[in-house]
């Protein structure tokens, strides 16, 4: 018998299939306030629809959340994300100053948390979250596994 | 004698000063397209003004100029900026494909291209713009000195 799923995992893996359904690279992601239980912001990724290559889920979701909240730091809040941030957002997630990020998907190609630049370990990084990866992992895998299958090529 | 000062960095500083005025960290970029030699976007920094941690200059020009091109390439694309970019910007200059970045100061605290984690030299960064440093960093130097001499411990 597995763990019941995490509700904010579903919900960003939701937003990854309606992703996929526009196009787009099947990534989401979900803001939370964890004092609360509330989602902030949810979103996938919107680089194709908005021309946009700085729109990744996380991007989208951390300047959601900071707009709502007038700041541009959200200290205490976590972010969950069916796939490894790359470098981009994983510098993103630092610089909102993030406490938790949960993950699905390790990313050896493109990710920068576990891999490549591991954003988070360097020595200049100035703010660190919790790291959580491999949360429904397979349901995110599948899902690019999926897309990929049918568009060979298509860089995220 | 000095040589003729860059006009897209004269520019770039330009907008860091016009940031400086907002109360932001004064940094400014401009991206060009070498072809005709025309600014496609400017900007500084409008991070406390947007309520928007990835509002950088550099993250503001990109995003401006792929939406101008209706694509989320921006190959063949220059990009000026007066301050070393952070990891965050490095990695979203690797994404959009540009073709060269010309950068001001050095940054060895918060900088991601020539400190930190040197984010174009990384086996997993799949473009590598060419980068020419020190452009009118004294200009760029003194901006920042005299904003947080003014404003001690904000962060960017």
């Amino acid at each position: 018998m597995t763990a019941d799923p995490n509700p904010f995992m579903q919900r960003a893996l939701a937003e990854a299939r309606a992703a996929a359904d526009r196009g787009e690279v099947p990534v989401g992601a979900v803001l939370v306030d964890p004092a609360t239980g509330v989602p902030i912001a949810t979103d996938g990724n919107r680089v194709v629809a908005g021309s946009d290559p700085t729109a990744h889920a996380e991007m989208l979701v951390l300047r959601a959340g900071a707009f709502e909240f007038g700041s541009e730091r959200l200290s205490g809040m976590d972010l969950y994300v069916t796939l490894e941030p790359c470098p981009m957002c994983a510098a993103a997630i630092s610089l909102a100053r993030i406490r938790k990020l949960i993950y699905g998907a390790e990313d050896p190609k493109s990710g920068g948390v576990d891999h490549g630049p591991r954003i988070f370990s360097q020595p200049t990084c100035h703010h660190s979250p919790e790291v959580i990866g491999g949360v429904a992992a397979s349901d995110s895998a599948d899902l690019l596994q999926q897309f990929f299958g049918a568009r060979r090529g298509r860089a995220r």
